[in-house]
C-alpha cells in the first residue's frame, strides 16, 4: 500500500488548485523577497564575517532549501526559466561552498568552523533533512544531480561520523528531520546505506547516555516504547512520520504499535479541532492531555503539516479512513490558517480565540495579524512547499485497489492491472459535496473515503469507504450531505466546557469582531434558526449566517440572572481565512442555544 | 457624619465573634511564631551585620507594627499580661534603637544607613503610616504613650525633611499608607501639623518632577483629576481612603468627586464579585475595565481590605447603602478567603479558579493552598488587625442618626440626644437573615441597610434603609429573605460570559473538586431544581445543595453536540472556605441551565 504522489496527480481547479495558483503568483516570490532581504541567499555563499550585517543562524538553510523543494515542485509541473536559474544559483553556491569531506552548513562554516557536531540544539542534521527533501525534488524537476550529488557526500559524511567514528558529541539530532528525509532517499536511490543511517538515529534515540535531554525532544525513551505524544511538536510530529515509515519498510509491529499509540494519543487528546498540535506555547510542545486552550494555544503551522505528514505515513500501514479525516482536518483549518488569503503574510502560531485586549495584558502574545517574515522562519516555505505537492495526500494505492483519501479536482496517472490508467475527479469541495470520478483503464476498485463528518451519508459503505468496482469508461457520483454541524469538544477539555465549534463538510468556522462586533464570548448561537450558506467576496469558501442573540450592554458589573437577550444575525467565516481583514478579536468556540 | 468606632462595640457572639475568638486564639500566635522565626521581631533592636541570618528587608517593620495594632486590639477588647509583655518589648526595641533626629526604620539603621529617605521605592513613609496607626491603638489599649512619642518625633523628622527642607529624593512616597495614618492621627490628637503633612503628600502627588514614575502609583495625574483606579490595589486602595478621608475633612468637593469617579470605576468595572481588586497578576494592579480573570487573577488579601477601608471612609461622606454593600462583599468573601479555617495558613492571592493541571505548564502559578508565611507578609497581620476591629464597619452615626451598615451581632454604646445609649443587635447572619435590635436610650432614628442582594425584601425603604424611630426600650426586627441568587457579571467580562456565580445572603458560592469531581467547569447547575441549605461540619456557613449534571465521559476528542447529560447533587461551600479539605480544584463561575 503505497500513497500515491503528487507527481502522478495534475490538479485541474477548485480550491486548491486555486490555493496552487496563489502559491505560484504570490507565495513563492514574497517568501522569496522576504528571504533575500534577510540575507537567507546570501549566506549560501558562506562567506559570512564579523561587523558585516545579516549574521546567518544555524538553521537557516532548512529555510531556503524548504524554499528550494517548494520551487522544484513548481518546475516540476511547468518550467519556469527564471525561477529555475534562481535555484540553480543557489545550488551552485551551496555546491562551491561544500566542505572537502562534504559537510555543508552555512552558519557553522562562516561563523564557528570548530563547531561542526558538537551541538545536539545545532540543527546541523535537521539543516542536510530538508536539504536532502530539496534534492530529490531539483533532480526530478531539472535532472540536475548537482544538489543531490551535494546531499550524498554530506550523508557519506555524517554516516562516517555518526556511525563508523561515533565521534560527534551526540548521538541523535535534537531537531528531527533527518530520519523521514533518509527514508526518502532510500525509496528515491535504493541505496541500503540511507536507510541504515536512518534506522540508528531512530533505534539509538532515547537509550543512549550521551546525548544532552534538553526536555523537548522525545527522548524520554527507546522510541518502541513510546506511549503518549510529548515534547516540541514539530519534531515529534516529522520523528512519528520516520517511525511510521520505517515500520513499513521493515514491517517492524513494534514499531507500528508505538505509531498506533502515539497517534491515538495526538488525535484523542492532544489535537485542537483545527488540526492543531502543540498547544503549550512555552516550549511550542504538547501539553498534558486535554489541555487546548485557545487563545494562548501555540498551533505552529509546521506542527501542522508535520501532524499531516505523520498521518500520511500511517495511512500506508493500513487503511483506516481516519488517517485520511485528520489530514483533511489539518490542511482546510490549522495548515491554511498560516498564510493570508493574499498570500503575503504568515501565522507562525494559530491560536483559536483572539482577545486583543487581553493580550495587552498577558505573559503571552501570540500574534493576531499576519507577517511577512520571521526570525526563526520555518512555516512560510514549509507552506511554499506544501501547497504545490497537497496532492500527495489524496490517494493510495494498494494494487488494483485505489482509496481516494482527499477531494480535489484533478486527474491521477496511475498504472493499473499492469497498464497506464487515468481517474479525473471532478468537484467543487469544499464548497460542496459532490465528487464525479471518471475512469479510464483496466478494472479496479475505487474506495472513496467517506469523512467523519459527514454522518449524513446513506448510501453502503465497508470500512469507512464506499467501494465501486470500475471498468473502463465509467462515472460515478459520490454526494457528501453538508450539514452544519455544532460539535463539542470531550468533557475533560476545560477550555471549551459550554461550548462548540460549527462545523460544515472539512472547514471549522469562527466569528470574527470585524462581523459580529466585539465580546463574542458573549454570543449564543441559534441551533434551530434558519443557517445560510453564503459566499463572501474574497473568502475563498462559503461563510454562514446563523441566527444569534447576545446580552444587552449594562452599567451593573454583576446582576440576577436575566434571560433577556439581543437578537442578530451572525456571521462565521471559515477558521482559515481569519485574520485578513484588519486586526479583529475572533472565536471558534461558541455557545449554542 | 462618622464611623461608630469599634471600640464603643462588643461583639456578643455570632459569625464574626467567631473569627475574632480564632484569631485570639489562634492566628495572632501563628503569625507571631512565624515573624519570630523569619527573625522579623529581632530586626527591631537594629544590630543585624553581614553574615548574620535574617537579613531585614525594608517592609519588615510594617509587618510588625501590622501585628502590633492587632495585639493592641485584643488588649482594648480584654487584659492579657503575656500579650503586653510582648508589645512592650517591641516597643522598647523601636523607642531605644530610634535616631537621635527621630528616624526609625530597621532596615535603613541597621542595612543601609547612607540610603535613608533616598529612593521612593523603599517603603519608609508606608512602614511609618503603619506605625502611626499601631501606635494609635497601643497608646488607647494600654495608655502607654512610648510608641505615640517615637512616632510624633519621627513624624517631625519627615515634616522637616519633606516640607521645610525638601531634602529627600522624592516628594511623594512610593508605596502609600502613611496619608491615611496622618489623617487617623490628625482625628486622634487634633495637631494641624499632622493634617498639613498628610494635605502635603496628597496635593503633591502626580503633578510635581521630581517623583520616579515606576508605572504602578497613581502618579498619572493630580489626585483630583483622576478618571479611573489604577495601578498597584493596594497602594491605590490606601491612597483613595486617605482622599476620603480628607474630602470629608476639608469639605473638598472636588477630592470627593474624585472619590466618587474612582469608586464608581472599581465596583462597577474592576472588582471579582468577592470583592477582590488588582486583577493583573503582573504587577498586583488593576487592569483595564471589565478584565477581571478567574484562574489568573491577583486579588491580594490586602487589597481587599484597603478597598474595605476606602469604602467606609465613603461612607461617612455621604449614607449610600453602597459602601456597605460593598464592605460586606469583600468581608465575607475575598477578605476572609484570605485566612484559613483554623488560623495557621493564609493566601495572598485568592483567585476564582484553580485548575491545578494548568498551573503546571501556566506562566503564572498562584499557589492553591495558604501557607504559613510569605517573604513578603504583608496580608497575615493585615488579617491580624481586621478581625478585632472588624465592628468599625457596622455603623455610622450622624447626629442622633444611626446607620446600621453591617449585621453582627453585639452590644454598640453611643451617645443619643447628649446622653449615653445603647443598641443590642442579635443575629444569626449570615446564616439566616433574621436581624433583631434593642435600644435603651434617647429617642433616635435607626436606619437599617438593606443589601443590595436582598431582592425579595418588601418592607418599606429609603435610600435603601429601612428607617425607624426607636426609643428607650423598643425593640424592632428586619428580615432579609435569604433566596439562593444566580448572578450574571456584565457582558463585557470575557472571563465569565455563559457562567454565573451563586449567592446565598452576602456569600459567593464555589465548586471544589473534593466534593464535587473533577472537571468543575462541565457542570451546570439546574436553576430549577430543589436547593437545600444545610451544615458540614468544619465549615462555618451553610453550604447549599444544587441539583446539577455534567456530560458523560468520552474516548471521542471531538464529536456531534450531544444532550446527554449525568445527574448528581453538586455541592457548594462558600468561597471563603475553600481550600480547607486539602489540594483542590475550585470554580466559582459555573454554567446554569
Amino acid at each position: 500500500m503505497q500513497n500515491v504522489s503528487h507527481e502522478q496527480i495534475r490538479l485541474t481547479g477548485g480550491f486548491w488548485r486555486e490555493y496552487q495558483e496563489l502559491n505560484r503568483k504570490a507565495i513563492v516570490k514574497n517568501v522569496y523577497d522576504r528571504f533575500a532581504e534577510t540575507g537567507r541567499f546570501a549566506a549560501l555563499k558562506c562567506n559570512w564575517r564579523e561587523e558585516m550585517p545579516n549574521k546567518p543562524h544555524i538553521f537557516w538553510d532548512s529555510d531556503v532549501v524548504k524554499w528550494m523543494e517548494g520551487a522544484a515542485y513548481l518546475l516540476l509541473e511547468e518550467k519556469d526559466a527564471e525561477l529555475e536559474a534562481l535555484v540553480d544559483g543557489m545550488v551552485a553556491d551551496i555546491a562551491a561552498n561544500q566542505c572537502a569531506d562534504g559537510y555543508f552548513n552555512s552558519y557553522f562554516i562562516a561563523v564557528e568552523p570548530a563547531k561542526r557536531f558538537s551541538g545536539r540544539r545545532n540543527h546541523e542534521l535537521y539543516c542536510l533533512g530538508h536539504m536532502i527533501e530539496a534534492a530529490i525534488a531539483y533532480d526530478k524537476a531539472t535532472g540536475k544531480r548537482t544538489l543531490l550529488d551535494v546531499v550524498l557526500r554530506y550523508t557519506d559524511l555524517v554516516y562516517r561520523v555518526f556511525i563508523e567514528e561515533d565521534s560527534a558529541k551526540f548521538v541523535t539530532p535534537g531537531h528531527e528531520e533527518i530520519e523521514l528525509a533518509l527514508l526518502k532517499l532510500y525509496a528515491y536511490l535504493g541505496e541500503e546505506k540511507h536507510l541504515t543511517l536512518a534506522r540508528f538515529f531512530l533505534d539509538r534515540r532515547g537509550c543512549n547516555d550521551r546525548d544532552e535531554d534538553f526536555g523537548n525532544v522525545q527522548d524520554e525513551r527507546p522510541l518502541r516504547e513510546l506511549e503518549e505524544a510529548s515534547g516540541h511538536a514539530v519534531r515529534a510530529g516529522y520523528l512519528y512520520t520516520a517511525m511510521a515509515m520505517l515500520a513499513r519498510i521493515d514491517g517492524d509491529a513494534e514499531m507500528k504499535q508505538a505509531c498506533d499509540r502515539l497517534f491515538s494519543d495526538i488525535v484523542n487528546r492532544k489535537m485542537s479541532i483545527t488540526g492543531g498540535i502543540g498547544s503549550d506555547h512555552k516550549s511550542e510542545r504538547f501539553s498534558y492531555a486535554y489541555d487546548l486552550p485557545n487563545s494562548d494555544t501555540y498551533n505552529e503551522t509546521c506542527a501542522a503539516i508535520s501532524l499531516a505528514l505523520f498521518a500520511s505515513a500511517m495511512q500506508e500501514l493500513s487503511p483506516d479512513p481516519v488517517y485520511a479525516d485528520v489530514i483533511e482536518r489539518v490542511l482546510y483549518n490549522g495548515f491554511l490558517s498560516g498564510v493570508a488569503l493574499d498570500g503575503g503574510s504568515f501565522f507562525y502560531t494559530n491560536p483559536l480565540e483572539i482577545d486583543r485586549k487581553k493580550y495587552q495584558r498577558s505573559t503571552y502574545q501570540p500574534i493576531c495579524e499576519r507577517v511577512k517574515v520571521f526570525t526563526c522562519s520555518c512555516c512560510p516555505p514549509n507552506v511554499v512547499r506544501m501547497l504545490p505537492s497537497i496532492a500527495r495526500f489524496a490517494y493510495t494505492q494498494d494494487g488494483d485497489t485505489l482509496y481516494c483519501n482527499q477531494f480535489m479536482q484533478g486527474k491521477v496517472s496511475l498504472r493499473i492491472g499492469g497498464k497506464d490508467a487515468t481517474l479525473e475527479q471532478i468537484t467543487d469541495y469544499p464548497n460542496d459535496g459532490r465528487i464525479t470520478f471518471r475512469y479510464r483503464g483496466e478494472p479496479m476498485t475505487l474506495c472513496v473515503r467517506i469523512p467523519d463528518w459527514c454522518v449524513e451519508y446513506t448510501g453502503r459503505t465497508e470500512g469507512g469507504y464506499a467501494r465501486f468496482a470500475l471498468k473502463d469508461g465509467d462515472s460515478v457520483c459520490v454526494e457528501l450531505p453538508m450539514q452544519v454541524h455544532f460539535i463539542e469538544a470531550n468533557p475533560n477539555v476545560q477550555d471549551d466546557a459550554g461550548r462548540y465549534a460549527v462545523q460544515r463538510g472539512p472547514l471549522v468556522y469562527c466569528l470574527e469582531e470585524v462581523d459580529n462586533g466585539g465580546n463574542l464570548r458573549d454570543v449564543t448561537l441559534l441551533e434551530q434558526s434558519e443557517i445560510r450558506v453564503e459566499r463572501l467576496a474574497g473568502i475563498p469558501a462559503p461563510v454562514l449566517s446563523i441566527g444569534a442573540e447576545r446580552r444587552y450592554e449594562s452599567d451593573r458589573l454583576y446582576r440576577l440572572k436575566d434571560g433577556r437577550r439581543m437578537s442578530f444575525t451572525a456571521r462565521l467565516i471559515p477558521y482559515f481565512a481569519f485574520a485578513n481583514r484588519g486586526a479583529s478579536d475572533m472565536l471558534v468556540w461558541t455557545m449554542v442555544r
